[in-house]
């Protein structure tokens, strides 16, 4: 039988310091060259939509093959870039029938290439982006910090949160974020989830001032965290390129980055209304820096690398792009979790295969 | 809705000339610029199938705006390469439940986003490729071509014979390849199938000597055409690169081929019994041709380049790589026509969209 898993099965089937182990696990075959990924792509073409919009079919793909699986993770986005505040944001739409995203991880095994599962991306995709900064406190933040500042108040921020405190023993967290409603709520929301006091501040620099980490959690298209606000021993976390000012990086001593796969494949139609939506100065100042010069999570996971050497180094990680591998490791396991606990829409395998020649 | 289709239903709803005018029409768009493919990708890793044999996880993505669908080709293989006479030959292997093969296409609607209908790859793979050989003789052979030879009698064959026949007036076809019976077999259902009498041959030359056209339809990694049987005014095909020996293409007054993406973006794991098994002799000596330098399809069809300037010219159409922007184009077509004849399994596009953030 092949799987169809919803994001609820998903989140009833993995825990963040389950994603966490998987991802390390996993993190270590890539180091070794026995893992492998497809770096992203993406097709980007008009829609009927909007004007304004963009269609994107995006991609990636990624095998573990200790684990025994293949995946490959397709979104089918239609995207718009409003100003929201001073800030451009990347808003994805939910344009599909009842107010839907569409996002899609298909399992398959390598033993015999049959497909296993197919589930939405949504809950895995959150929290793997969580459990791969989380894994970049683990391996290049101090081993006892304690104070967190959270810039973000959104869907991403939640899942760096549940990351650190899977990894650290965090007493207290300050978030800030530019719509006061949203932070407040997000704030008591993670208090209660966490069992730790998230304080909901006025403005970033209150939430920065004296924190042992800071972890940017944004949609943000510019940057939200500043060279200045850099202080000794601290680690700055980031889960996409423009967040950190350049300069920021550059003061770091150690920098660790996702992957050396620094930007997705682009194919773009004409009439793709692309470059003035989605190229934001943040991205631009973002790509002055060589990302393929620092060493990635995999490298200092397997120890090739030292994240830091005392406690009074600046770290600063940068989840610069997502890997269809961390679909596969994860999916192993949420895959082999619904199979023991009967969960699923369960179809016929035949459904998926063929006796026709591919 | 969301439709799982069979081959069964993909093979009912599209015939031939409706296939070859599909991507006819799609390719002037990518001509254009308007529609866009992203490159195979293929990761390759070991398999606890066998020692011998590959696992493969490839992919390739295209989108046709003007179509409103954008579609994604998989195929998760278990691949071995064994010695068959003289020749080594790529065999994927039927490993999934009930002895079947993994291709999948999903398509997905450019207008919202949304999961239109998930089939095999089988039926319309093979369809593609011939609809685009047909292209290929359409665009480069002399209009009066009416003998064919046919080089190999396998599953890719039969649709390059359907495919040129819906393009010229064949009168005559004759048919080599290396096992008699497979030939003589093949010869018998193509007579019928088409209504021309298909001749089985002892020796390659007996096939090609004097034909209008030569098309290479078979599974060899080593070239089965060479540049002393030339003809003036030949037209010679070819599905993949090494069916045709290099010094043959460079005889051609006019060579086109299907893409200038001329090799999968490959990720081989270590451990992966690869080198050795699937780049034979043909894949490199065809390697040496700078296949970027040789007109498109797409750009013959939009006119942007002629086929051919008079009946003395040898013509050389090489199908060189595939693309997912076929599945895109022939794709919508089969969609159409199954939502019309309510035909597939219906389930609930809700399963394959999500209310969660992606």
């Amino acid at each position: 039988m092949t799987l169809i898993l919803s994001n609820d099965d998903v989140e009833k089937l993995l825990i963040m310091p389950e994603c966490i182990e998987a991802l390390e696990d996993a993190y270590v075959e890539m180091a070794e060259g026995r893992g492998i990924t497809r770096q992203r792509s993406d097709c980007i073409t008009p829609t009927s939509y909007s004007d304004e919009a963009i269609y994107g079919l995006k991609s990636m793909d990624g095998v573990v093959p200790k684990l025994g699986v293949g995946a490959i993770r397709i979104n089918s986005d239609i995207v718009t870039n409003p100003m929201i505040g001073n800030t451009r944001r990347r808003v994805k739409v939910p344009a599909a029938p009842n107010d839907r995203y569409v996002g899609l991880v298909l399992l398959f095994s390598t033993h015999n290439g049959e497909p296993l599962a197919i589930f939405p991306d949504g809950v895995l995709q959150r929290m793997r982006v969580g459990a791969t900064n989380g894994l970049g406190v683990k391996y290049m933040a101090r081993e006892n910090v304690e104070t967190v500042a959270i810039l973000g108040s959104g869907w991403q921020a939640e899942t760096q949160l549940t990351a650190i405190c899977a990894v650290r023993k965090i007493k207290a967290i300050r978030c800030f974020s530019p719509n006061r409603e949203n932070r407040e709520a997000f704030s008591t929301r993670m208090t209660e989830l966490l069992g730790i006091e998230v304080k909901s501040v006025e403005q970033p620099e209150d939430a920065v001032k004296g924190a042992d980490v800071v972890m940017c959690g944004s949609n943000s298209l510019d940057p939200i965290f500043f060279a200045r606000w850099i202080e000794p021993g601290m680690h700055i976390s980031s889960i996409k390129k423009p967040e950190i000012e350049p300069a920021a990086v550059r003061a770091a001593h150690k920098v660790g980055v996702h992957t050396h796969d620094t930007s997705p494949i682009l194919v773009v139609a004409k009439g793709a209304n692309f470059r003035e939506n989605t190229k934001g100065a943040g991205w631009n100042s973002a790509n002055q820096l060589d990302f393929t010069k620092f060493p990635t999570l995999p490298e200092l996971i397997a120890g090739h690398v030292k994240g830091r050497d005392n406690d009074e180094e600046v770290t600063c990680f940068l989840n610069n792009l997502g890997m269809g591998y961390q679909f596969a490791a994860a999916g192993s396991v949420i895959y082999k979790r619904a199979v023991e606990q009967g969960m699923g829409h369960s179809l016929p395998t035949d459904w998926f295969t063929e006796t026709v020649h591919p």
